[in-house]
């Protein structure tokens, strides 16, 4: 008996997307035990004759979580005018499901009314993949605590030796040479992708707390030193993501200090959201970031905020030919502002990734006229709760990672940015308590799984660390310091990740016998993640496994290949 | 036990919408087995705090249909920044509902990574009312054939007496002299907005085929004509809303001739979708409205096409000072183009209301930046299944009447166009085989329920009248020649819908006894609508029944009002 219960598609959503201007995906969701039901898309291509003909297709289910089947059928269209019922067989009854509900019949005459509809595929509101995310394994660098390589620059605000535990205000010296001078080895280590932390004149050692959007920050280097480090980034086929602080600013910018001297006479008085005629620091009467108070909020309503924010952006992407935006806090800016944000930096590079920082569902955002992509930390709990917590089973893995696909359609699934840790959370060697088999197999997870992967600086040599500022230690270059072999196998594993069969979005996930299996596939190829708890394997076609590393304990794994 | 199948909820979509700065509606939709369990919501308007402290409250059922239960809260805020998750008691066990699925326990300390969320709430992005749809009436005028009051203009095009049926290609004489003449009989009526099928030059009495959107047609009149139109209108409070036709123009237009002469040749060759270097009007190698050979489509990608179609708006707008815009076959030009629409009209007056013609669900063009409403033919559906044709029961209506109402957000609801007919459908008069309380009764539903309700001319006098070209028969002037008591149970119905108790959201509908209750409230005031089949009611509060209409046969309703 069908679970009507279960049941739900909408049209023009994540459930029905075009993916070129002749094919378009069509999901639709039935409960878990309805999987093998008998389920059909009966569309035509031309809305206006669906009244008289019809073509019917079958659905395969593609994704199964907790609760629900999602089945899924690609169309290929020759009119782009869709429209669409589906026809439900549960063994005993055909049931219709269309806009106005499950019915038992359908009249056709009146189908005009409630089927389901792609009006008309236009090519401009076609989510487009931005191309290099599609075999991109990003690093993001702290850029404080990478690597030094400036001696000329005035570093007496330097108070921790490298290799010092960092404290929250503590200096180290990395800088923008220090970066340009391992772009070899990030090369070398199968890199070609790089997020830096803001790099723009501030305070804090992180950055975050911007005083000058158009200024490098003199720690970290000058002009020359950015564009010197792009230009040989783009040399070796690594892209340059810069991070923008757009939902606040330092208390010290000067625009606020001027807003602290003349209040509601300041011309900056309306770039803020300030209660009362005058800032009062004490009573902290303005808005800010999360509860900081050094950290005002910007009005973003404000069209001269809007402009100004947009010209910065525009500023590094056309004199440094930046390769794309991770925007900070981003959620809590205007899908208004966004919008004019995209439109402008689209229109001067097509190939130009925006990354909006949203820990959440952000499904608003992520239509295609906004952001491209999040910092998809909905994986990072995944792997948290299991790897790191041991909270929930190899089998809510599959579901929960199944579920995590069916929030966004395929194109931004492609490019959601797909991290384990951040400068935000602890490290991942700390967070599975030094089980290195755990860390690789969270690592292979991570590595098979569809979007691309970010690593954060220092998880190929298995840095170490607690929440912020732990979190943020420096790098550790005497490689004899380190695990070669676990160095090796996460080199192993980004050299994995450039193969073909990631190219595309097909994805199966599902847990058997304990164990968790992640299959990639396109027509000639197929790549299977298998992990779980003393893992034993023995196949020729396994091109990574356990084995290759020598600490059994914790969850293993094993990546075949065919 | 729970039905955990049917809880469904998604942030920043038609379930998590503000209405104002500090206030946001929360929907959650249960199974309608589920609609007495205890539900709450969990939440901190702080959403950096949630993890320390929260405040709950209760949510109520406030829409029932066929599966589900919708449960509804209103929150005021003093921050802006809500994170929430759901906590429902089955009488057995606690569940807890975030964006990770339904769990037995929630550990708060985790919940940043999974709480339900609002993160800012921005005024840019609130969905705005425009104000006058809050109060209006609509009548929908089909130019041609409302009333002539120009004798003066070539009438030699004219081969149909006042009074004569139409044919598909027939001429009466119809013109805006003759609807400007009659707008104090529309006043007296209680009409406040109408919207005119086009008035542009064209070939065919419907003007859908535009030759010329800066001309008005000849047969309708002048600029002149039209300008002493909206400006009367607007003296007697009266809304004036056009029809624009985007989707495509007449094969006669000079931009198509051009392409006809010149083919790719032409500089108006990307305005159109030609398969080949030339047009070959037989073979059809071009893009078309439906299959109308006559009615090329533009391409709405090409930035000249919306420029120029973006000028014709805002010509309307600024020079006759037009109140809205209905628009052709919206659905199949781009979210792009209705984007940038919106921003350039909106721009010049506020007040001014945006109506996409869309059949189906249309809440991608919905979110505030493309159009405000829709005409809603999905009421219209409802009326067509139980007051035209008898399919399903009192029971399914309210059922629907509900789901209907939660495929938008509120402000939305308000401002949709509801309708019975239309030029493209056959006239309710004859829909309901001229019962006269049965068309009384839907008239009832329509003027009660939630959105905009608009007439077609000639519903007030009963005219009767088939499909296309049926519908469109020249009004009756002669009221010796009318059923005056129904006339004035129309008025009475219109007079109605201009009562306080409108001018909010609350609403509530349900079947019981076989009856259908449609009850409009607010803090002081309750009008209830009651329908059914041989109904019989007799109390002092009554405002409006059947009873005030002699013919007693079809369907009967009763309006009561405290």
């Amino acid at each position: 008996m069908l679970h009507k219960l279960a049941v739900y598609h909408k049209s023009e959503s994540i459930y029905s997307f075009p993916i070129s201007e002749n094919e378009v995906v069509i999901r639709l969701r039935m409960a878990k035990e309805d999987k093998d039901l008998d389920v059909k898309i009966v569309y035509n291509d031309n809305r206006y004759k669906f009244y008289e003909t019809r073509y019917e297709k079958n659905m395969q289910v593609k994704y199964i979580d907790d609760l629900f089947s999602y089945f899924e059928v690609k169309l290929k269209l020759e009119d782009k005018r869709l429209g669409y019922i589906f026809k439900i067989n549960d063994g005993k009854n055909t049931y219709y499901y269309h806009e106005n509900g499950i019915t038992k019949d359908y009249d056709y005459n009146y189908a005009y009314y409630n089927f389901f509809q792609i009006p008309y595929i236009n090519k401009e509101d076609i989510v487009k993949e931005v191309k290099f995310m599609k075999n991109s394994v990003f690093y993001q660098i702290f850029v404080e605590r990478f690597n030094r390589a400036n001696y000329e620059k005035d570093d007496s605000y330097i108070d921790k030796k490298w290799g010092e535990l960092p404290t929250p205000t503590s200096f180290s010296g990395g800088d923008l040479k220090g970066i340009t001078k391992k772009l070899g080895y990030l090369k070398d280590l199968g890199i070609n992708a790089i997020y830096l932390t803001p790099i723009f004149k501030a305070n804090s050692n992180h950055k975050y707390d911007t005083l000058d959007y158009f200024e490098i920050d003199p720690h970290f280097g000058t002009k020359k030193d950015l564009k010197e480090l792009v230009d040989t980034a783009h040399s070796l086929g690594i892209k340059i993501v810069l991070d923008a602080v757009f939902n606040h600013i330092s208390s010290s910018h000067k625009f606020f200090l001027d807003v602290i001297e003349n209040g509601k006479n300041s011309k900056y008085y309306d770039w803020f959201l300030i209660k009362d005629d005058y800032v009062d620091l004490d009573k902290m009467n303005y808005e800010v970031f999360a509860d900081v108070a050094y950290m005002p909020k910007l009005n973003i309503k404000n069209e001269e905020v809007k402009k100004y924010l947009i010209e910065i952006s525009k500023h590094y992407l056309k004199e440094y030919d930046i390769d794309g935006w991770r925007l900070d806090v981003a959620d809590e800016l205007s899908h208004t502002f966004w919008q004019e944000f995209n439109r402008e930096l689209k229109a001067i590079k097509k190939d130009f990734v925006i990354i909006g920082e949203d820990w959440h569902d952000s499904q608003a955002f992520l239509r295609g006229n906004e952001w491209d992509s999040i910092m998809n930390y909905g994986l990072t709990k995944i792997f948290l709760d299991y790897f790191a917590m041991g909270k929930i089973s190899i089998k809510d893995v599959a579901n929960r990672l199944n579920s995590l696909i069916v929030r966004n359609i395929d194109q931004i699934n492609t490019m959601n940015l797909n991290l384990l840790d951040s400068h935000d959370t602890p490290r991942l060697m700390t967070l599975v308590k030094k089980e290195k088999n755990t860390f690789l197999s969270s690592l292979a997870m991570l590595f098979t799984y569809i979007g691309t992967p970010c690593i954060y600086y220092g998880t190929e040599i298995g840095l170490e660390g607690n929440g912020d500022p732990d979190c943020r230690r420096t790098f550790e270059w005497d490689f004899n310091k380190i695990d070669i072999n676990l160095h090796n196998t996460v080199k192993k594993l980004i050299e994995i990740r450039k193969l073909d069969v990631f190219k595309n979005t097909n994805i199966s996930i599902y847990e058997e016998d304990k164990k968790l299996y992640i299959k990639r596939y396109d027509d000639k190829n197929e790549l299977t993640l298998i992990i779980a708890k003393d893992l034993n394997y023995d196949e020729s076609d396994i091109i990574l496994s356990s084995k290759d590393y020598d600490n059994k304990k914790g969850i293993n794994f094993v990546i075949k290949y065919q």
